[in-house]
């Protein structure tokens, strides 16, 4: 079953003046028709081969091979590449519990090290405690000219020639870039080309931000046992209305565009939480973060997202949401959890003086506060959109991701702006290289 | 060398319209004069515990006796507990590595699992794989009534006497909770004292999110050896400008307040970014993101407080904050990186087609990145503080941490409203119980 998305709680007819006038929601999506349009043009002619990935399944059994083999027999598997070079893939590898509390220190299988940020006391700790027999590395930039990751990269070529892993290198590594283009340097084959480190192409056509389910995501993702056929499946099921032309209404992706659009523009509502109720889509909304604010920040438009995960954050940002200023969209996510998880023993929830706890489970109380939590922020005239998939599994989370990939895209085309460049940042990358070399 | 804080990035002289008026800034900071009296009243008459933290020493070789005892053998130790309970806890433990990529999988020392989310899920697999026989368990609540944090004790202690260790549990389990009052329920102390599982005082005048100087954050601090003295010696350079009777603008906390207020009221900044420059103070940001909501967000008041680390976010939000709506201030707090970290290898710079980044180290980088974002902003005309210090220690996270708690008091102070209290929460609380039992 798919995702259920409802937008009753951001409505201005349910929760007042500060959900969405009918007139302008009904006005924003009429707008989506053109992008819902420029979707299926873009599906029909290859144009955005993002569109593809959902029903193309000829690239996995390699991709699969690929990371068998590297994972085999590894104790940990070092990913150097950052931003969108890495977010995907943390978010899938989630689902097998990676940085989940409790869960992914005690996982068994290799550990899996997501080298995200630069630090040098973090990467010279990782350098000096990582059993180097047994690791394995995988390097990965679309351009290949990513300062951190270059930088990584150099560190640990380094530190596996110290330790006399020379001659293993292009067993244990492996790299990911686009393909090296006459004329056009790329660095990061051409590093790790010395080394005759084998390399997986990075989609030309699929920007960082939206390559969760290329390799870039998916390998990660294969390297864990993940089923990656079932992630692509989940990201069709969001995209199957668009193709199927139904009404932009009927399009959740579209509904949930015009809703965020419309409430920037008449409610000003600059900020949109996402609210997940499972310790698994915690990388999720921090994906969810780098794609609305780097595809839709721009022309000084865009809304400023913001990653919330419940019920911890009820004892966090909740009184904010709630009681501080009206500048927020809120998107609660929830899953199944009735019945799910350990069970309260009725004598001891009975002495804990809470004897309604008492044979009920921890997932119980999980579902009973997704809601809650949902219907107070709409009480208190707060809009809330709901999203709901019956359990985080590769198929929902394929689902979700393109939900917000296409959500992102058709935003992007009511504010006006190219979702798929970056130009701002440029400037500090030159200025810190400046610095750098100063 | 304590804190550096400069606030010249932020001013309308130095940065254009986003900046803050001069005359704006010096009426806020004329208003912090009153806060910094009612603090050093408070100081002198005990009224607000907080303050006397700093220079209390005679609590902790007790704590660190139980800490230390706790943690004897164990392989894993179980935080149980949320929101304040535990973010003050994991901002310390993160000195030691805690959920640093590449450094806390890595770690020597027992696993530490911070619980503070309730996930069926993730619990029912922490009981599963949790080696019961060598862990331990603290479990935190200042009210002792969280259900959350009841639900995960119950669950223990029933795993605990399925696995026989019923007799253990007053060896391995630790509580920590307000001391009993008479006349009033404490839930927790009622359920572990069942068990004789020993207790801790929780302060009574320390709420969860100031508590990270009380043995709510230095317990687990002390059970990974940190030098838990040093925490407070950092707080108290935080305080001592205040009670040194500095004028406001001297006082770094006052300054910070001041601009933060000034701007939100004078030029929309309604988000606040701290963007910190380093690993282990990831936490910190979540941490702080805490204090500044639920402390200021009421009344429909107080601004939105982000956390964002680099330099890895310079690739997932920088292009919003530099180009999308001006609703921001930003801190960037760095910290020295020089010669830090390990060393490019000249020939494979050049390979790389980086021949700057022979010879210089993984910290020159990041210590450019931290510069030339912070430059970045100014220049596009984004109000920037700046706060640096020497490292990352027991010290300066001390430091840190007194100085946002004093901040976010004194802007409460400016705003007109009760640091102390989150009364918007408990409708929702209301009403997920409700539902748990209907």
């Amino acid at each position: 079953m798919p995702l259920i998305q409802s937008i009753d709680s951001a409505l201005h007819t349910n929760i007042g003046q500060h959900g969405v006038p009918t007139e302008a929601l009904d006005a924003a999506l009429a707008r989506t028709e053109a992008a819902l349009d420029w979707l299926r043009a873009r599906h029909a002619d290859g144009g955005l081969p993002l569109l593809q990935l959902p029903a193309t399944h000829s690239d996995l059994p390699e991709l699969r091979d690929r990371a068998v083999a590297l994972a085999d027999r590894a104790t940990d598997i070092v990913l150097l590449g950052t931003g969108g070079s890495s977010l995907g893939g943390q978010t899938l590898a989630q689902l097998a519990g990676y940085m989940v509390p409790g869960v992914g220190a005690l996982r068994a299988g290799p550990r899996l090290h997501f080298m995200d940020n630069l630090d040098p006391d973090s990467f010279g700790s990782l350098l000096k405690h990582l059993p180097l027999q047994t690791s394995r590395f995988v390097s990965i930039s679309k351009s290949g000219g990513t300062g951190e990751t270059l930088m990584q990269t150099i560190a640990v070529l380094s530190a596996l020639h110290e330790a006399s892993l020379g001659p293993r290198i292009p067993d244990i590594f492996l790299g990911l870039s686009e393909p090296a283009k006459p004329g056009k340097k790329n660095s990061l084959r051409e590093l790790l080309g010395q080394y005759k480190v084998p390399m997986l192409d990075h989609h030309t056509g699929v920007g960082g931000r939206f390559s969760v389910l290329t390799n870039v995501g998916l390998l990660p993702a294969a390297m864990l046992g993940l089923d990656v056929v079932a992630i692509r499946e989940g990201a069709s099921l969001a995209l199957k209305p668009v193709l199927d032309k139904r009404p932009a209404k009927e399009v959740p992706a579209a509904l949930g565009a015009a809703l965020s659009v419309a409430l920037a523009e008449t409610k000003n509502k600059g900020i949109s939480v996402v609210m997940a109720y499972a310790d698994r889509l915690e990388r999720f909304t921090r994906w969810y973060v780098q794609l609305w604010a780097e595809s839709l920040g721009k022309d000084g438009k865009g809304t400023t997202p913001i990653g919330a995960l419940g019920p911890v954050d009820q004892h966090s940002q909740l009184q904010l949401f709630i009681a501080g200023p009206r500048d927020k969209l809120f998107t609660v996510i929830t899953t199944d959890r009735a019945g799910k998880g350990p069970r309260m023993d009725k004598k001891l929830s009975e002495v804990a003086g809470e004897p309604g706890f008492g044979g009920k489970t921890i997932g119980d109380l999980v579902g009973a506060q997704g809601r809650a939590t949902a219907e107070t922020l709409a009480k208190n005239g707060c809009p809330v959109r709901t999203m709901h998939v019956p359990q985080i599994d590769e198929e929902s989370m394929g689902e979700l991701l393109m939900h917000f990939m296409l959500e992102t895209i058709i935003a992007a085309h009511l504010l006006g702006v190219d979702a798929f460049d970056q130009p701002a940042v440029e400037e500090g990358k030159v200025l810190a290289k400046k610095y750098l070399t100063a």
